[in-house]
């Protein structure tokens, strides 16, 4: 088997391992029995329990980012490509139950390399999404100032963070609560930001 | 100085420790060196490491709890209250910048009883949004069948989570980004959720 390929199926075993019994517990026993290769192998290929660590969370946040954009075909609608984003995001989620596992409940606690990772991949998630709402708001053509260009330059992120943090609550929800299909998931959040988003874009601002 | 009090001053001095070390480096002589006791009265008063952390995720979840719902005036119309607990959620984390690390990146990735303690912890602050949604909606008087009276018995906990989801990411945000009047990082968080509420409680779906 050519090396690229058995490492991904190191890299398999080493989240489904940790994902299980929490990075501390996992042993590098377990994960080259998992795996079926010997632990001096794992080692050599992949570096010690810490290296491997790090390489599973950026290859996860890499499939869930390339999830999210590959879904996201530059040619629709704003609200659109934010909606298949999303259904991709929870299909993903659904499917890969130990990649949110670790990447959401176990990195956050570890040390660099790993926390930088997981930063850096919800910045790019962010900004996708942070570049979808200013592209609404442009197509909108409204008049007078614009949420992104006016004063609160800061609103388009804001409401990135939103909808990022929104998306998260919402696929630990559906993990806890039962599976529902992905475009139901996505379908609810989108409710919650989409429906009321122009008068949002012509400035309405809760309490005024 | 009495015991309790003592005992407050550890914990103080350990979320501090735990937060700015990581909990695995954070040591035990760290912790009794920044609240000034012996090691041994530290152990002897909150016991091993694993039990102090645990200690100190139950007081911050306790005091983000009571800091929400404190805020949250039982006679204000629901969306008042919900400004007004967000304002308290964002005002807090503003001011224990290091609860809400252990809370929200350390405590996650600990065993039991931390990460069920969190888990209560949210599920209390969800229930309280989701019991705030119901009340909008039963004050809402709509013709109609009415999200969470209906078929889709889930929706309000859904938006609940997809409140709770969005408050954290925007505390995390304005912890990254600098500082901001907590009421203008609740207003637009209300402006996302609560404008556009009326259509949503009507049954307008986003794509329907």
């Amino acid at each position: 088997m050519p090396r690229a390929q058995r490492e991904q199926q190191m890299l398999d075993a080493a989240v489904m391992i940790f994902s299980r019994s929490g990075y501390h517990a996992a042993s590098m026993d377990e994960i080259a029995e998992a795996c079926e290769v010997s632990k001096p192998m794992l080692y050599l290929y992949l570096g010690s329990k810490e290296e491997l660590f790090a390489a599973c969370i950026r290859r996860e946040a890499d499939r869930l980012i390339a999830a999210f954009a590959g879904a996201a075909d530059p040619g629709l609608a704003p609200g659109d490509q934010l909606f298949h984003g999303l259904t991709a995001f929870f299909a993903f989620v659904a499917e890969h139950r130990d990649s949110w596992v670790v990447l959401y409940q176990q990195a956050r606690a570890q040390g660099e390399p790993v926390v930088e990772d997981v930063a850096s991949a919800r910045r790019e998630v962010v900004s996708a999404v942070t570049a979808l709402l200013r592209r609404a708001v442009r197509e909108a053509d409204l008049p007078g100032p614009r949420p992104g260009e006016g004063p609160d330059r800061g609103e388009a992120a804001a409401m990135a963070q939103v909808i990022v943090g929104a998306a998260d609550a919402l696929a630990g929800w559906v993990l806890d609560t039962g599976p529902e299909p992905p475009e139901e998931t996505a379908r609810r959040l989108m409710s919650v930001i989409w429906i009321g988003l122009e008068p949002r874009l012509r400035g309405a601002r809760y309490g005024d």
